[in-house]
């Protein structure tokens, strides 16, 4: 078995910092880039971004439904793109956001997880609602194969906080409870390890109250730059437990396609990472 | 325009019954028919099915892992099996259960929904988990394109029940205040339509009380057969509204290969539900 992710992700860390760099090609840039909002477009910004990433920082986040978009074409890109990281040494976190109920979860598991997997992911972002508990395919495929599952559990988005606040019979909030299953899950398959499943927090609230040190878990912080986080928001609500959150970044390291604007605004970030999250809490 | 989802629905639901066919070809299945559990055995499920479908249900509810599981090519077999069944007359619901916020739902609605749509379905599974309020782009291009977005709100599972149970202050429940939330956007959006939005509700609970009539919305009814419910639990519970709901059945109608066979159970659950929804509700 590979390593499992926390521990490749652990050494990311030291070496390159824990930014994930987001790569979230939109109509939108692939036009403003004069790349073309087209598959062949896709593949431009694959070439161009990936390069560079895998010199500055350790893990990229691919989101999706900007692939999903062009097609089976754009699925045909992902999946390169997914290869040609891994075999650059970054960790691929997917950000799919997929999640349904048993012999569904186990069809996911295999596009996703695991050596035999065309779309073969470190980590892969789920949905809780139909519950932690109908997971177990893809929990047992991220166990067996070294990945990660990492389920969406508190959004920075203010839409979703009806959802995720409301509270069950004991008074346990929807987030806090999704946290708490995360814990035991882990508890039962690793003991004393933060993996196989991480939760997806915003880095954006941290009230009400989320017992984040507690659940031994890996954290992705998504949405730093344009979505409003700050560094230093990530720091303050990962304080806790600094070592074990994977923020990310995704429009605000695409300004524009020139490669050496891109390395530089990236590494900027993936050092200010450095120095909040690794130096000054080691 | 194309007629909305919900005229378009209530006219195959008048021809040929509410059922929609669920085309899960699980890698168990492409091996146990004698397909192969490879892209070529999954093109091979679709030639086998497809026409089937043709000649005996008004709608299937392709489920998107199944295919993601194949890779690139399995996508490319998605969108022609979409492509295909929509050209022989069909609805098709792509069970894809998405959802994210802001650009990243634009990106889904492009891939899935409209007419530019490289995956052009005629309704989408959705998750709430981010906020019936976060899916504007998504409900903006089922509006405009007659297509239709199902927001999962019930499921049949029990893992689900406590997320979904879970109430906020007001002592409502999240799946009552999907609910309510569907109900609301309807009314601006279409008003006295049932449509755009529409919801997944699970067949097998009664309890609690879903004011299912008044949220003026189809109904997704996955999971008949093999995952539990029964035609006549499908009728029991949309009693209130047995014009609104689209009963889906997957494994229970995919128990061998033999055309004759996959036509006479298809066609006879086909009936029943006209029975039960149809005829005797009319």
């Amino acid at each position: 078995m590979a390593d499992a992710f926390s521990i490749r992700f652990d050494s990311v860390r030291k070496s390159r910092g824990p930014l994930a760099w987001g790569f979230d090609p939109s109509g939108d840039i692939l036009d403003e880039w004069g790349l073309g909002d087209t598959p062949v477009g896709l593949d431009r910004f694959v070439d161009l971004v990936l390069p560079v990433a895998a010199e500055t920082v350790g893990l990229i986040k691919p989101q999706a439904a900007f692939y999903e978009r062009h097609g089976w074409k754009g699925i045909r890109t992902l999946a390169r793109l997914i290869d040609e990281a891994r075999g650059a040494g970054l960790l691929v976190v997917l950000d799919a956001k997929r999640g349904d109920v048993g012999s569904t979860n186990q069809a996911y598991a295999e596009a996703y997880l695991g050596a035999d997997a065309p779309m073969r992911s470190d980590a892969l972002t789920v949905h809780p609602y139909l519950g932690v508990g109908a997971m177990g395919p893809l929990v047992e495929r991220a166990a067996e194969s070294g990945s990660c599952l990492l389920v969406v559990t508190r959004s920075s988005n203010r839409e979703g906080r009806a959802i995720q606040s409301s509270v069950d019979g004991a008074g346990c909030s929807v987030e806090q409870a999704v946290l708490d299953q995360i814990g035991e899950l882990n508890n039962e398959l690793a003991p004393g390890r933060v993996w196989p499943i991480g939760a997806v927090v915003g880095p954006t609230h941290l009230e009400p109250h989320l017992d984040l040190a507690a659940a031994n878990a890996l954290y992705l912080a998504p949405g730093v730059g344009r979505q409003g986080a700050s560094p230093s928001d990530v720091a303050e609500v990962f304080a806790s437990c600094p070592d074990r959150v994977i923020p990310s970044a995704s429009r605000s390291l695409l300004a524009g396609p020139d490669p050496t604007r891109l390395r530089d605004e990236a590494s900027a970030l993936a050092a200010e990472f450095v120095r909040l999250l690794v130096t000054e809490r080691s």
